[in-house]
């Protein structure tokens, strides 16, 4: 005999992009679930979505949606993660919240499971997941990390428009028919739908993810450097970032230089990164193998190719890393998160 | 009064993707032509084009072809010029090789107008012209290479289809049309026509370009390692490159990191690229404008933008640098050659 604790879950955003991917994960995963709220802004409440054959009416999300509530998932968008997670915490709930909104907060532990796992029982009531182009490339450097020390990254992002949301899908989509057509892209969204103006997607790529800071990296870029210094817990780190957006529907990839603070053999790198939980190495230059954005698309796992060694830096590597960025980058790991506070491991 | 030298000019691999931009800019550019030879494989032969409104037959490419030839074009592939060049050569022609064949042979100048045309005089009838990636790199980092010193270069690229040339256009073209119809994309050309597997390029990106070779570099990324150092003039500068095909039809992007050996400031740094020969700075951060594909497209001039200090090292600098690859990446650079062995100065 063997009892299971069940959990009452909430799902704010469940309508978006993210929100899609974390029931169709709870779903697949067989999640503990004593009961499942779909919330979302007023503007989408009311819709109804299938989950396990019943099907469940999505509800305005408001301070008091969450009574009751044992863990909360967040893709809203950092404005509603700032107004409604300070209630879901006071009703009892442990937030996981997948905005920028509490991720750099010192109080709020940032967590990808194959990195830091460890962080989750230090939090008071949130834990933030990472940026989606952080995600793969920390859990994809770790065991790096951990075995040789690491100084420095240097990464340039080929990012997908689904990290835009379902909109900008839609767009690069009626942008390449249009294009195709011989016509006007007429960009409506991207880079960002809050920036002023609009450039095109199709057949091309636009190095901006998000607005600027007064640096010249984009808050993308900054993300990336904070992040990844939060999660690895190592503030002399060096990190710098290019991102790009790319005409990719889903997956992010990402060419990344690292220096390493001790001598290694490259194929013990493909050893640990074969070994390391949650990636997988696809690394065969001779039969044309590594990863690709449309092989990645779906997965959960993070996938690392062109494994190789500078060879004007002996302690210089590069790597490829793909994945999924609405799963990794952002479902997934919000749902692994999930489990480790509901289930004993 | 004055006069002008004219010259016998013949371009080989004329009906190609870049032979065509060569056409264009010859006619452009009014070059003192005494007589133009376009010439091509046995296949292609007999192909008429229209050139200064008289119509041209192409014929195909022979060893006795570049008899009274003074300027020979090269764009037919590398086994092209290898087989014929030493015949145009014999014939006095002064052969501008757009292949890999003799770039990196220590008696053939691999020149890049903006950075090392002097080295145009040491020519024993062969001038190379670089690879499209590293001509329009070179082009942005030489003057800062001179003004500050250079110790490494690490570059991510962006590359367009029509580096692989016209059948990968109409690939990708196609390849998006099936694939926007909900079929399978069915690869058929890309990575590259030469070699066995091939890729969806389509909504999709992949990171080989060309063949790889032993230390688990491609030979794209391995032009871009050499040929920096030999045109810089410089074995000491570390270069490391990762290649990258991106689903764009004309125009490659770059994201490259430098360090430089003396500190700078950042004004400086933008105000010698708004200076330099053939670059326009296009960096606006507040205007959302940088330099993109789309925007360079059929333009002769090197984009740079992004330009910005790496936070986590005073003495390091992040360029985004665009440029149409069929142009100053091939036919505007050999354009450029010709013109300087033509035109006095």
């Amino acid at each position: 005999m063997s009892t299971q604790t069940l959990f009452n879950v909430a799902v704010v955003g469940a309508t978006g992009a993210v929100g899609e991917q974390i029931l169709k994960l709870l779903e697949e995963r067989n999640f503990p679930l004593a009961s499942l709220k779909l919330l979302s802004s007023a503007r989408s409440a009311g819709t109804k979505i299938a989950f396990k054959g019943k099907e469940l009416t999505v509800e305005e999300a408001k301070p008091e949606s969450f009574k009751g509530v044992d863990i909360a998932l967040f893709s809203a968008g950092g404005d509603v993660s700032k107004a409604l997670i300070p209630h879901a915490v006071e009703h009892g709930a442990v937030c996981i919240d997948n905005t920028n909104a509490y991720r750099m907060d010192p109080e709020t532990p940032l967590v990808v499971p194959e990195v830091n796992i460890d962080k989750i029982s230090d939090h008071k009531g949130i834990i933030a997941n990472p940026n989606c182009s952080t995600i793969q490339m920390v859990a994809a450097l770790k065991p790096l990390y951990d075995r040789y020390g690491m100084s420095r990254i240097i990464v340039s992002t080929y990012q997908a428009v689904s990290g835009a949301g379902a909109k900008a899908i839609n767009e690069m989509l009626r942008q390449s028919r249009e294009v195709l057509a011989g016509n006007d892209a007429n960009p409506d969204i991207l880079p960002s739908a809050s920036l002023p103006v609009k450039h095109q997607i199709a057949f091309n790529v636009i190095p901006q993810i998000d607005k600027f800071t007064d640096n010249g990296f984009t808050l993308e870029e900054m993300k990336m450097i904070r992040e990844t210094k939060k999660i690895m817990g190592d503030d002399t780190l060096e990190v710098t970032a290019t991102c790009v957006r790319v005409p990719v529907v889903y997956g992010h990839s990402e060419s990344v230089y690292v220096e390493l603070k001790s001598d290694f053999e490259i194929e013990d790198v493909k050893n640990l990164l074969s070994d390391a939980p949650g990636i997988v190495l696809l690394d065969d230059p001779a039969g044309q193998q590594y990863p690709m954005p449309v092989f990645a698309a779906g997965k959960n796992e993070t996938f690392v190719g062109r494994v190789r060694r500078d060879i004007s830096n002996p302690r210089g590597l590069n790597l490829w890393i793909v994945s999924d960025n609405l799963l990794k980058g952002a479902a997934w790991n919000a749902v692994q998160i999930a489990e480790y506070i509901a289930i004993p491991q």
